[in-house]
């Protein structure tokens, strides 16, 4: 199985598709564009699911559900966001073998009928703020799908939220952007830069679009969140207002803001390897998988006793509590397969550490630690197995952030000229520093010019390589410039 | 607020629309048909989703995603199911601004898409049992609905499995149905009976369905759920198909099994009054309120304090582990509110334990626990407070159970005459268990004069009234009969 993976320096597209189908995590349907999400795929999600929703209700959002379809004349409302979406919508025209009155179009996002809805329930100050998410499955029209980062269905979270000033707005347009960051960082071992969209590139509908853009191994940008200040454009055409302290009616002041299943395929794109998938251990599930070397003899279950010993004792939130998360064992008991066969199959499905053991490791009261990402081998007693499990585990997980910090680190360049510019987007690729006229006609040009688009104004000084403001000129027009901006090709 | 719901006995339709509002747990959507569940609802709805999650998991079951469309061709495969299904459907028919070559179906179940994929998926026995579940939004175009009970939109898992043998299907439809009765019974409080369907009655493209039936309180039934068992249905018009041990090709044998937000609206109309929401222990959230009786002084501080003391203590699952669920809390700090409004508040949205404690308690090393179900107070010594309200919750999932149980057997009636039947349908209402004589054109006249359908054949001998098997005549026609169904006004 594992053999069949295209590398990735053969081809980068292919090695991507390899993984997904080979290690099982989806497949595509009879549906243009809808992928099916297999049970290697959706236990990523159901993990990323589960941290993420934590996180959302520390932070005082509720979940609730709207519904799927958005009357077309909704959708209208907002001009700028019928704009944007129309060209994308999949349509419901009949219905329970009629024709419909009103056409229906499936969400391909909820600020619309959300907002119908809001506009009911607030009155007052005292409702506000008003902190709702939602999991959903959102639908927009796609011409060019790749399993994860771009199908015509997807799953995801959307935030939605309402408040009674502007800076309230912002600053919870910037905590969600922040919760973003620190989860991919933290849960999923992916840098991120977080930044400003320009207005080219901001949500149909929103005043301000903060994204975190991740950098993924074969240098393109990939836009893994974002977080908009919506301002009042949606509560002033859906009548969204509360009365304040003295007595006055006002429009809310909203924002929102989504990651998706996109993630699983950053994800994949930033830490696999020829061998297959590799998960940072705190979204693998399960996350150690023991391979005693079984002969068909009556010794093996001596072998499988000693595993399933370890996995019992790793389970125990008590011995690894501190990780943040509990230890996931399998113990492989199967005798129909080669142990060359099930090493193999492991690493396609990027379980984080196998552990091999064999009758003569049971002789010597030890175990071989083996990690998927560098492919290290540790031997070690029987009674340390416990703690250097943690402890590597620990480690992987730092590893990977690590390793892609260094990546994205060595593909960002300084750039001046445009003639530089085209050279370095050729080879490496990777995240171009340079300075822009803040015209959206230079942007455009370029991005016709090189399929290079601006990924973000990063907001960060860790991300950058120059102070925020720096004097400069246009990398294409040459016109002033007091700052740096971030582009490169992007998925 | 709560003084605005309407009496049980005064109208329960009503009834229940007031609760579903004034608690917040759903709100009628611009769209037809379609409810918003607010996060009062969600809650609940996310309760039942964690517990039974866990259980499908525990079963062996993987969960996946499948796409929200289906292809018109594909239901039309099955003949049954088309026909049953293909009134209901909301159709795509344009999408992307293009007219599509081939309409889409909103899945109104996944069973055809499913087996599109499972066909490319198996081709072996060793891919057999293949247990898959989702947890997914269905659209059914509805004439009528009503909030939980029957909306255009709603959310559901469905499972899905294959297996190599007929017998293998069985014994799996008839785990679930047992895992769904577990369920209602133990968490939701809720007594169901399980049975057979009629083939009237059964789902379209199932070779049988098994049901559970609940009783609401104004003695209708409720199908809380159905487990299906396929037989070789979609596999032939789909061909999947395995190699068996000896290189035959066979087709599977398939189940699929669902429950659905319906269950919230079972939940409400099986244990709420007239004063709002009562919600079984197991399945709210918070578990226990805390009222300190707060006046503004600086004394309030130390009930504030001791409060969240007690609620910290009841938090640790070392203290609480033995109920199956940690024990979350809410200390109302609030001071804009009286308490009679806090007190209404609370039991409109059903939170199962009030502790109210006021400046003489505090003095008395004593507080006051109101249960909601009953209303019974209880005081306590402050030390002995954790454990009374360990023990109180455990009571009210208990009695919750047995009210219910006992509201059902009073309301279960032997009718041997169809002037009985009809009589009884009318005062009380309930379950009637009557012989039938197996015709279909007997069950659908039953239906016209009375609107009772039969629930179902009942599997097991605490839900029926007589033995199993037991000599009779049809409650309409007098043919011979050899056992008793059970007859019902539904939902």
């Amino acid at each position: 199985m594992a053999e069949k993976i295209t590398p990735r320096n053969q081809d980068f597209s292919q090695w991507y598709q390899d993984i997904v189908l080979q290690a099982e995590l989806a497949d595509y349907s009879p549906v243009k564009g809808c992928m099916v999400i297999r049970p290697n795929g959706y236990a990523i999600w159901e993990n990323i699911q589960k941290e993420l929703d934590k996180k959302i209700k520390e932070t005082g959002h509720k979940n609730a559900y709207f519904p799927l379809f958005i009357p077309e004349s909704f959708l209208k409302k907002e001009v700028d966001h019928v704009e944007g979406f129309a060209p994308q919508c999949a349509v419901i025209t009949y219905a329970g073998g009629k024709d419909l009155d009103e056409k229906l179009v499936v969400r391909p996002t909820s600020e619309t009928i959300i907002n119908a809805m809001f506009a009911k329930w607030i009155q007052s100050y005292r409702d506000l703020p008003l902190l709702i998410n939602q999991w959903a499955n959102v639908v927009r029209w796609e011409m060019r799908t790749r399993p994860f980062l771009r199908t015509t269905e997807f799953l995801w979270q959307e935030g939605h939220t309402c408040h009674a000033t502007q800076s309230e707005a912002e600053t919870e347009a910037l905590k969600m952007l922040r919760l973003y960051k620190d989860f991919c960082e933290n849960y999923m071992a992916m840098p991120v830069m977080a930044g400003i969209k320009t207005k080219t590139e901001k949500f149909a509908g929103a005043d301000r679009t903060y994204t975190i853009e991740a950098m993924l191994q074969d240098r393109k940008a990939l836009q893994a969140g974002t977080s908009h200040h919506l301002g009042q454009n949606f509560s002033k055409v859906f009548e969204t207002k509360f009365q304040d302290q003295s007595g006055n009616w006002q429009y809310v002041h909203q924002t929102s803001w989504g990651v998706s299943t996109r993630l699983i395929g950053a994800l994949i794109m930033t830490h696999s390897d020829d061998k297959g998938l590799i998960l940072p251990p705190r979204l693998a599930s399960p996350h150690v998988v023991f391979v005693p070397i079984l002969k068909g003899t009556p010794e093996d279950k001596k072998l499988i006793d000693a595993c399933e010993k370890l996995a019992y004792e790793l389970k125990n939130p008590k011995t690894t509590g501190h990780l943040g998360y509990n230890i996931q064992c399998k113990v492989d008991q199967d005798t129909q397969h080669t142990v060359g066969w099930k090493f193999h199959q492991y690493e396609l499905i990027g379980i984080p550490l196998r552990v091999e053991f064999g009758m003569r490791d049971f002789e010597k009261n030890q175990i071989v630690i083996a990690r998927r990402d560098n492919g290290s081998k540790k031997t070690v007693f029987l009674l340390d197995a416990t703690q250097t499990i943690v402890q590597e585990l620990k480690q992987m997980q730092n590893d990977l952030l690590e390793k892609a910090k260094k990546e994205r680190q060595e593909n960002s360049f300084l750039v001046d000229t445009y003639e530089d510019f085209k050279l370095k987007l050729e080879t490496p690729g990777g995240f171009l520093h340079a300075h822009w006229c803040e015209k959206a006609e230079c942007e455009l040009a370029i991005k016709e010019d090189t399929k290079a688009t601006i990924r973000c104004i990063p907001l960060d000084a860790a991300d950058r390589l120059t102070p925020a403001v720096e004097q400069g000129q246009c990398v294409r027009c040459k016109e002033k410039s007091m700052t740096r901006v971030v582009f490169a090709r992007n998925y």
